[in-house]
This record gives structure tokens, sequence and C-alpha cells, in this order.
């Protein structure tokens, strides 16, 4: 059993101050000190994510980690900003020597892949739950939001959908394995920064896919004002997601599931070509899938009145 | 029943955009986008306080608020740092109306006196926790840190001590009372920002009281590389605290106590005067209570082997 500074000492490692990283001061002070570039916006998000509301309890702790980041950098993505820092909340039950360590190998992990600081944080007691503040910089000019798609721009998404639905739905059939596609999309997600920062100078408008894509795409037209039309037949399905629930439940989950944290971009239809190259050149597949209308509301779902993911649902992994 | 994001429209209104507040774009899109102020460092904490283990879940949800917006805004104190935006947490078990317009109107309340614009925020389901990342920021030379204070420093506290204990001890007894000074103490403390700016040009070293002064004394030494020499009598006690506990368990209460949430600073002899007269002019005590020395460990203690309060340790409301 080891004291709360014990455990912030040993796993919330600093990054080093005076680095390349601007953290002017890192954790272990009342604050973290960090130098903002001149001119940049600072993006800034928190999710919390609770055991068996957002993730399987029984989840690996380095996947908890790993993925408790990845929400929550999906956010940055969103909005094309390159990732600069962290901080990380720890909710436990029990100081669990072996637990926090692969919790934090995941964590750390993926702040090194995403080029994140980690630049604080606390240890706290309870049940348990992660909440990550991120902090992102975009030029004003750069940034995108929910706000600015238009009527006659191509609605796309990243990579496949339904990944998230049918990783849970593999979850709870007893898969534990983290070689199986869908539970790593699942457990494992892939922040899509590299993606949000190259479509920003094409996209008017993007959204990443947390609460599942009606209810993104429903945020994403609230915001602009406008509709939008959905083409289902030619939505991106994740790896083995057929396999996993059948043809007709796995374009449902492709709709209305949650977790997927790809983005999705309205973009003009001269866009649409440059913007897949772009991707292409990061590996990562533009699937366009519908139209942005003048028409309120959303046409041409397969899915009848879901509106997406929510908490206090009572839908509980 | 309200969805999340009926709650998180409702009352956690965002700061508008483009005010004086540096806001860009407030709660709504999938980040915040603030404007930091050139050649400023941008301080950064996170605060997670959980029912029952930080505070009684029985607590007035106004108190709630208010408190966990305080213990986070008292680390941008302890900085010098001037408070600008903050992001809330908010995991709690059931969406009960009348409970989060309460907890929001004590957190936006401290929002607005302390100058902090709501950047951003979730809510999800859970035990019931709140957490606060806070960002201010502090000019690169007036950045106040735990390991600025030198060998012949005084040592000297804002405000009175042990209103945190001796809060915790009334809400133990069955009050409930917030006109109780000590409960107030307890349930609503008041950040010292004003004082750490004010600080912040005369002291060398400041860290705020939440661990007991005890165990946030320890680590201003060790990030100092300095000890300390501590005169309990001279320590400065809350109002009632004596009436409360007696004379012996409220010097127990002002040396090991947690929560107090005032300034405890390092600051040349010559310096305590003039730092009492900005403090006056605040309506704030500033009181010698000891010396910074070159000996390891902290003398002069009427407290037997005791660190501070810790998670963990099984010491819960």
């Amino acid at each position: 059993m080891h004291s709360e500074f014990e455990l912030i000492a040993r796993y919330l490692a600093p990054a080093p101050a005076g680095d390349d990283r601007g953290v002017a001061l890192g954790v272990g002070d009342d604050c973290a000190l960090l130098a903002p570039t001149t001119g940049q916006r600072l993006a800034v998000s928190v999710d919390t994510s609770v055991a068996d509301v957002h993730f399987p309890a029984e989840a690996p702790p380095s996947a908890i980690g790993h993925r408790a980041l990845a929400v929550s950098l999906s956010d940055l993505a969103a909005m094309g900003a390159r990732p600069r820092w962290c901080l990380m909340s720890l909710t436990l039950p029990e100081a669990d020597d072996a637990w926090v360590a692969a919790f934090a190998q995941g964590f750390h992990g993926l702040c090194a892949k995403s080029g994140v600081a980690l630049a604080g944080g606390d240890v706290t007691r309870g049940e348990l739950a992660v909440g990550v503040t991120v902090m992102g910089e975009v030029a004003p000019e750069r940034v995108l939001t929910r706000g600015g798609a238009r009527p006659g721009d191509v609605l796309a998404v990243t990579g496949a959908l339904g990944g998230g639905a049918g990783g849970l739905a593999r979850w709870r059939a007893g898969a534990r394995d983290l070689a199986d596609p869908l539970l790593r999309r699942y457990l494992l997600p892939w922040p899509r920064l590299e993606a949000g920062q190259a479509l920003c100078e094409l996209a008017g408008a993007a959204i990443d896919l947390s609460d599942g894509l009606l209810a993104d795409l429903g945020h994403l037209c609230a915001a602009s004002g406008t509709g939008a039309t959905l083409r289902p037949e030619a939505l991106p399905l994740a790896e083995g997601l057929v396999e996993a629930l059948g043809e007709s439940d796995a374009r449902r989950a492709a709709q209305s599931g949650g977790d997927d944290y790809e983005l999705l971009v309205a973009l003009p239809p001269a866009s649409l070509e440059p913007a897949r190259a772009r991707l292409a050149a990061l590996g990562l597949a533009l699937t366009a899938i519908g139209e942005v209308t003048d028409e309120p509301g959303i046409a041409g779902s397969t899915v009848d009145g879901v509106a997406g993911w929510q908490h206090f649902s009572g839908d509980t992994p």
C-alpha cells in the first residue's frame, strides 16, 4: 500500500521541464507551467471515463489508460488542433501497484505516440474513473468547428464505423484477446489527430464520432443550421463487423453505435479528392457517406428513432 | 429525467465567446478555444473531489459546486497566477434537476467572483465526483513555486488554520447550518487568489494548505532543499476552533488538519512587513509561524509523526 504522493511520483512521471515540449514546470508543484505558442488558439477539452459506464472495469489496465487519453485527444483531432499537453485525474478504489503500473504504461504510451506531454494530475480514492484534460494548439484560421457545414457539402468519414459497438458486443460475448480487431477498436481506439490537421484546410466542419454517427451528425447539423441526407449503404464497416453481428446489425451499429472515434467532416465536393489523397498518405480511408442539405433533419437513415448513445439511459457495457 | 446533452446545455452555460475573457469558442463544440495572453505562462492544475472522500455526499449541492472549484483555484493562488478559465467534469449517480441546479449555482457563483470563465466540461454517470481543471496566467518572472525557500526566510500563513478540520468535526457532530464559521471554512473555502498575486513579488516560495500545514511545509522544504522550525504557539487559529475542539486538539488541527486552503509562504525577513501591508489591504492577516533552516526536517512541531491527510489512509469524512 503506497501513499498518494508516492503513487503520483512513481507513475505520473512529469514531462521534463525546459525541453521542446513547452513545459516550464511539470508535475509536482501546485500547478504545471506551460508556454503556449504566440498567436495560436488553445483548444481544450475534458472527458471523464467511468468504469462500467464507458469501459468495462475488467478491461486490461493498459487499455483503460490508452483509451481514456484517446477519447480526449479525439476532441482535439476534430478541431484540427495539434496536441501539446494533458492532465490526468485517476480515481481508483485501492492503491494496486501492478494495476497502476500497467495503466500508466498504456497512458504514457499514447502520450509518446501522439506527442502530448503529461503536465500534471491527481490520484484520488473512489470508484474507478479517469478524467483527462487535453490542450492543443491551432492557428485561428485553421480551426475546424461543428458549425461550418453548408448545403451541398459532401459528408465523409475517416476509417471505418461500427467498431466501437462491435467490440463491445465481442467483449460481452466473452472475447478478451486484444488481437481481435473489433475488440481493439473498442478498447484501443486511435484518435485521428493527423487526419484532423490534414483536413482542416479542406473541410468546413468536423466532429468526432463518440456518441454514434446519427447523434453526432445531428450535433453537426444543429451547429451548422443544416440538415443531411445519409447513404447507409455507403458506410464503411469495421473489419469483422458483419461476421460478428450479421449484415443488418452491422449497418445499425455503423449508424447508431458509439465509441468509434473516427472523424465526420463536411467539405465542398471539389475538396473530396484532395482530402482523400491527404488521408491516403496517412494510410487512412475517407469515404463519402451523404450530403449536407438545407432541409432540417437527417434523411436516409435505416435506424428508427435512435439519437445515439447517451449516459443516464441505462445502456451500459 | 434529462439526457446528458440537455443537462450540459442547461447548467454548464458557456462563457460567451468574443468577450474580454479570452474565450473564442465556448461549451458545445468538441473543444473550447482559448486565446492565451502573449508572453504569459499558462498555469494549469486539476483536482478531483470525490463524495465521502473529499466532501460529505450530503453537503448542500451549492457548497459542493463552490468547493470543487475553490480547491483547484487554490493551486493557482499558490503560483501567483491570475485565474482565467476552467473545465468541469461532473459525475453523478442520477440526473436530478434540482441538485444540479443548486450545484451549478455554487459553481458559477465562484466563477463570477474569481473572474474565471467556464470554458467546457462533461457530465457522466457514476459515483458523485467533481473534477475541475483550472487555467491561469502569470508572467514568467512573477511565478511562485515551492522550490524557492532559503534558510533564514520567515514562514508565514494567510488567514487562520484548522478551520477545515474543525468544520469537518462540526459536520460529524451534526452541524448543518452554514452560518457556523467553522462549517463555512470546511464547505465554502475561499481561494487566496488576490493574496497569491500580491505576494509573488515578495515571497520566495509558496504552497497552498490542502494536506495540512506539516505535510505541505514538508513538500515546500523538500522542493527547496531546506528544513524548517515551526512555532506552534504562533499559529493563527480559525474562529471558533478552540471552542469546538478544545485548546489541545485545536493546535493539533492547525498543524496537521487538511482543507484549510490558506497559503504558506517563505519570504526574506525584510519582506514580512510589506507583505503584511499588502494583505491587510485585502482584509487578510499574514502571520509569521516559523523559519526556514538548512537542517533537514521540521523542528518544533507538537504533533507526533503526522504527515498530514492522505487518500487511501482510511481517514474519510
